[in-house]
């Protein structure tokens, strides 16, 4: 303890010279290890749980003209003791129209106790690392201990994130990814699998090929309909539903809901936004149902997984605390490998 | 209008090789000019006022350990056509304790169209230049022709601001400010008075004598017991109230809201947080006495001031259409004149 107040009151004496750090993209990558994100996911997650944060619920920017959205994503984490805010832009077209990716995001760290901009960031890796680790901490906490098969719905950019995240949780000794498109899926294997040598990365265009047996199932799509039957999915089965975002979102048939212990990263958020909130309007679940939040596993106070033949499904819509858990690390090594450059932003 | 689509023609075929504009406080400085500010803060106004655009109330984060807050202020405005968002820190011991400003903020420019970060800048000056500007413009629209005599109620930051921006509305033969602290007084005549040979910066610690006789007042405090009492202010004054921006904040005293033509910058924003928020929530008066939104002034709608012996007032929260208004053309300056640095933020 006493060693981090040495290190901000130095910090706060060279306040009024001090530079802002700005990383883009390619800056952020590797930074950290899967494993670290990790550790900074489940913190965000045990920080909620013990309520030492401030986040309002993620807001949506839907405008008729544009295929997507924006969000502001401000918060406030104790520890580490750091706030954050993030802008994305959402634009479904991007990749067709301007060959862009889909998501832009920036990240500004800031000190809290004076307000300081200590760094500005290119969010999109971090986001999909930090994603990743939203499904591999839920895993961590609630899949059977001897989880050997996973299965990712999704190849896009997230899918990375999930499987390099996922890779620390368990020894996998198979790993199956869905997509739509055989091109997608060709251009994952070919991008991850010289990464990993535990396991071969096996890619079917069919779900019910890549989730039946699976022990767990990391799903990372953008459906607005039911991709996963229930019936494909086995007792023991954790489901981290990690792509349902925004109302109306939907991954999981619902009734695979009705049987399984249902665990949210933030019920504010869930309820509107996350897989929950097609099955929570149809009346199919009430939030009884909902067994909690993740953050009460992480802290120990409610039983994650109660029995080896129980379905756990978490559903993440991604909250704000997980940008501010992770950021300050980011920043650390950064700085310590020199990497981005320094700017004055302000005048003192 | 073709000339603009050209523009945003030749933008998109390079977004995938673009760079982000990075702006400190200094680079900031001089971009546009006072006038300039006006007309984009003027232009924020009036897209309020046709209902084109995209903003939430500003929603504020107030912690119990820290003496200010912070403030997330996304915005989509139709024309210039942009979007942004500021995110500011406000600790009121940063002064005293760390030397540093009180305020801190960093504004992100996005095009629209791809959610593109085009710029990401130092929001301070901005913002000073973009609040004078929400006086100026409201002297503009709701003072007599033959204003003649600014009081500036407030010698802070957000005087500089106030200071040039009016003087591009009227030609002023009295300036007087007023501040509670001589030396702050000093301070500023010493730093403006070389800016201006039209007047003389008169300045008291009593804001009686700064008031009365004032055909412009512009108030600039974070006031939360009135400063200005009624029987002070003469008939046809305007009233810019501009510090009063949260709960519980008030400059004028209530009885002068009752007999003055009042508008606001954005009743949702103004009903919680501006100079109408604590007679509203003491019953002095009603919002059915407020007689509009500034941009309905600006574009027609309904009069500013009907009669040379009406005091009006002019109650601004700040709205972040005037930073979506006016960071484009600060943006097109600094490219134009090569200031900043570009980084590429984004990979594609």
């Amino acid at each position: 303890m006493s060693k981090i107040v040495t290190i901000v009151e130095t910090k706060m004496e060279n306040w009024a010279n001090r530079k802002t750090l700005i990383l883009g993209r390619s800056e952020m990558i590797g930074l950290l290890s899967p494993a670290e994100y990790n550790q900074c996911v489940e913190q965000a997650y045990r920080m909620h749980g013990e309520g030492r944060f401030y986040m309002d619920p993620k807001g949506h920017i839907v405008l008729d003209r544009f295929a997507g959205e924006w969000e502001a994503m401000p918060s406030y984490i104790e520890e580490p003791h750091a706030a954050a805010c993030k802008w994305v832009s959402i634009r479904e077209q991007n990749r067709e129209r301007y060959n862009l990716p889909t998501v832009f995001s920036i990240l500004i760290y800031t000190e809290p106790e004076t307000g300081f901009p200590l760094a500005i960031v290119d969010g999109s890796y971090h986001t999909v690392m930090r994603t990743g680790s939203a499904g591999a901490v839920s895993a961590k906490w609630m899949a059977r201990p001897d989880s050997k098969t996973l299965a990712i719905v999704g190849a896009g950019h997230m899918a990375e994130g999930a499987l390099a995240t996922c890779n620390e949780v368990f020894d996998w000794s198979e790993v199956r990814v869905w997509s739509r498109s055989q091109a997608t899926l060709d251009r994952f294997v070919h991008e991850q699998q010289p990464k990993y040598d535990g396991f071969t990365i096996r890619t079917s265009t069919d779900p019910e090929e890549v989730v039946r047996g699976a022990d767990v199932i990391v799903t990372l799509t953008p459906a607005r309909t039911p991709i996963i039957k229930a019936d494909w999915v086995s007792p023991g089965t954790h489901i981290a539903a990690v792509g349902a975002d925004k109302a109306g979102d939907q991954e999981l048939e619902g009734r695979l809901l009705t049987k399984a212990r249902i665990f949210v990263d933030d019920i504010r958020q869930c309820r509107t936004d996350g897989e929950i909130n097609v099955p929570l309007s149809e009346g199919l679940i009430t939030e009884a149902d909902i067994a909690g939040e993740i953050g009460e596993v992480v802290t120990g106070r409610k039983a994650g997984r109660t029995s080896d033949d129980e379905i756990t499904i978490f559903d993440s819509t991604g909250i704000a605390l997980q940008d501010s858990a992770t950021v300050p690390l980011e920043y650390q090594r950064a700085m310590e490998k020199g990497v981005g450059i320094e700017k004055k932003m302000i005048s003192t």
